[in-house]
């Protein structure tokens, strides 16, 4: 292995306090109902909002005392790995280039250059932003910086488990969501150290699994990033991580994407922390096979904060409509003077909110003089749902849930 | 002083590991930017989502180790105190009653019953609902649980400070959100004896000013709970309080409805932290008035998390709105076919995304073969929107932004 105990502890002493001391909280809440103590290491409260701080600290320091500094250095990121290294770049003085593809969301290139770096939108994929970068680094004798294949960020990375285990010696198992693979690996390494019987046990998306796929001498996987753990959606497992993982590993679990958006929204609404996809992805195996996890003491890594607002809006939004809090009811009325009102008051007199309603005499199947309300609303809950349909319906307005 | 740091230091012991030992947290993102080094206490991590944990604790347990203990406790509360208390019941095993204002949420009354309480939706304010519990406690012989104006109550809210002075020695200065003021003369009192020169700055909002004006000495302000910090919506200050915080107080400032609105926004989009209202009043108090603030190392409470998922989600939006990052356009359109193709195509090629469209041909003062686009798009930003309305006045499309 290319990566030892001894290098993640020199990553620690060379992280000093340049990097946040993210804590490590309880979260019964999250875990009594499985039946898990469960602790979670805060990485979305670094500077940049995800663990890439540590890896990019570390080898952008290194860089930067060699006996000739680069001219500076760059990397190819659309997301967390991109703001790691130009955060610590303009703290070293070290200019920073950014390789993005060129769909990158806007808001994803402002925040990188607000912290200083310059961003060229280059190449269809990450794939082909790497490519481009790596050619800059020739050209301009620039270092590349990668995301997770080198010992030097992966030892890094590995400074989360120093801390945890400091903070929560009695933890038995740690539980550590994986793109690439290098905070997995860096983790994996410093807790087998400290106790070879800790549980090291990774998780990967179903929607992209290839670590997965590579350690169980599968093909790759097609390559599906559209999903909401994007920070993880890596399609090369690195060639430093794998055999780390391949050795260390108890297990390599899979999430799919609505235990993920599931674990955003309990985070969000019963735990009051942001997580993203990826940073959630520790928890959602929590939920999703919890039989692993069961009466021990977990610790996982919120891994990143970094989730579009309006993302995190609609999945609060869309927690609520699953659990029937919110509901949308087509009401069939007759088109008579004073319906409307008849309906919208039996609605409120059984306790529901109407957040919006929609009056349409086009496009239904009914007959001419009749017409269809759709009523949003916000409710108790599926079992009110129900006592309110029923109740629509004996009064004479054929009603259902949308 | 009904109080004494000697009262807060026994409640720490009696806590023991029965409350989260939250943590204090840098947050440079926000601190930065006002010229502040900030830290928060993040007692929006506490089991019931907020410092009540504390007070309910020392108190019930007080009561439980009494030679003859209540029958029970009654508290009137629609928020943070009925959790705090349920929970602290029935871990004790002492039997809790919650008296809610008839008008509370069901997912309050739900949360409660979910810790184990009995609830009794009785009268029309908090004001009413006291009077109700006091009246049961007579009845059943319970005891009378106060929110804010009870020594030990005070006391158990005051371990917050004995934490964050010892994770932080070196802060000057702490900002505590002012409800009925029960946590910040509770950490005035510890704060005060640690150093008598540590500044503490009390916050409440302009709509319910209660102790600010009772320490001023102006009459009593309107009682208007209507804001989005209903947890420091107090109408009547602390008998034990009021002198506390007169004797002890640097400053009470005031912050205004945005200050809140802003404060949640930035807490959940750059600290990765979900406050409610009230809890995000103390970083409200830093933006607002950040001379008072600048140079210092501040430590503040974020005092609660327990804000409805559709208030976070709409404060997300709304803040994304304010940036201009959504925007709406109404744009002028010749009601021709293709029009509409040739209009969004060059909304997407300005590089906006397209959320939602309405096309009307009525309700507007166009002529007839005329009608109104409403487009609702994410953009980069004002500057960006602006370079789209230009974009379509060019092309003859005059268009406004809503």
């Amino acid at each position: 292995m290319q990566v030892t105990a001894q290098d993640v502890a020199d990553a620690a002493a060379a992280i000093g306090t340049h990097v946040v001391r993210t804590p490590v909280i309880a979260a019964p809440r999250l875990g009594e109902p499985l039946g898990v103590r469960l602790s979670l290491k805060l990485e979305n409260l670094q500077y940049t909002g995800s663990f890439k701080d540590r890896g990019s600290c570390v080898k952008l320091q290194r860089l930067a005392q060699q006996a000739e500094p680069p001219n500076g250095v760059v990397a190819a990121s659309a997301g967390n790995h991109a703001q790691g290294v130009a955060y610590h770049g303009r703290r070293l003085g070290l200019p920073v280039v950014i390789v993005m593809p060129q769909t990158t969301p806007f808001s994803k290139v402002e925040r990188t250059e607000a912290l200083g770096a310059e961003v060229l939108l280059r190449g269809e994929s990450v794939a082909e932003s790497t490519a481009f970068a790596q050619e800059l680094a020739r050209e301009r004798d620039l270092a590349f910086v990668h995301p997770y294949d080198d010992p030097v960020v992966v030892a890094g990375q590995g400074t989360v488990a120093i801390e945890m285990l400091e903070d929560r010696p009695d933890l038995d198992t740690l539980v550590v969501p994986i793109g690439g693979g290098g905070l997995c690996a860096g983790i994996a390494i410093w807790a087998k150290h400290v106790n070879p019987r800790l549980r090291v046990i990774g998780v990967q998306t179903e929607l992209c699994p290839s670590m997965h796929a590579l350690l169980r001498g599968e093909p790759p996987p097609p390559l599906r990033t559209h999903t909401l753990a994007d920070g993880i959606a890596v399609k090369t497992p690195g060639a430093v991580t794998a055999p780390i993982l391949k050795q260390l590993l108890d297990d390599l679990v899979l999430v799919d994407e609505t235990d993920i958006e599931t674990a955003v929204q309990l985070l969000a609404s019963q735990q009051k922390v942001v997580a993203e996809g990826a940073g959630a992805a520790g928890f959602a195996a929590v939920l999703r096979h919890p039989s692993l996890f069961a009466g021990r003491d977990v610790g996982t890594v919120v891994c990143g904060g970094n989730i579009d607002r309006r993302m995190l809006s609609t999945v609060l939004l869309r927690g609520l409509e699953r659990e029937g809090r919110i509901a949308k009811l087509r009401i069939s009325i007759h088109d008579f003077p004073g319906t409307l009102a008849r309906v919208t008051q039996m609605i409120g007199a059984a306790g529901a909110d109407i957040i919006d309603i929609e009056h349409q005499r086009l496009f239904n199947k009914l007959a001419p003089r009749q017409a269809e309300l759709d009523v949003v609303m916000e409710t108790r809950g599926r079992a009110h749902v129900d006592r309110i349909l029923l109740t629509l319906e004996a009064a004479g307005f054929p009603a259902k849930s949308l």
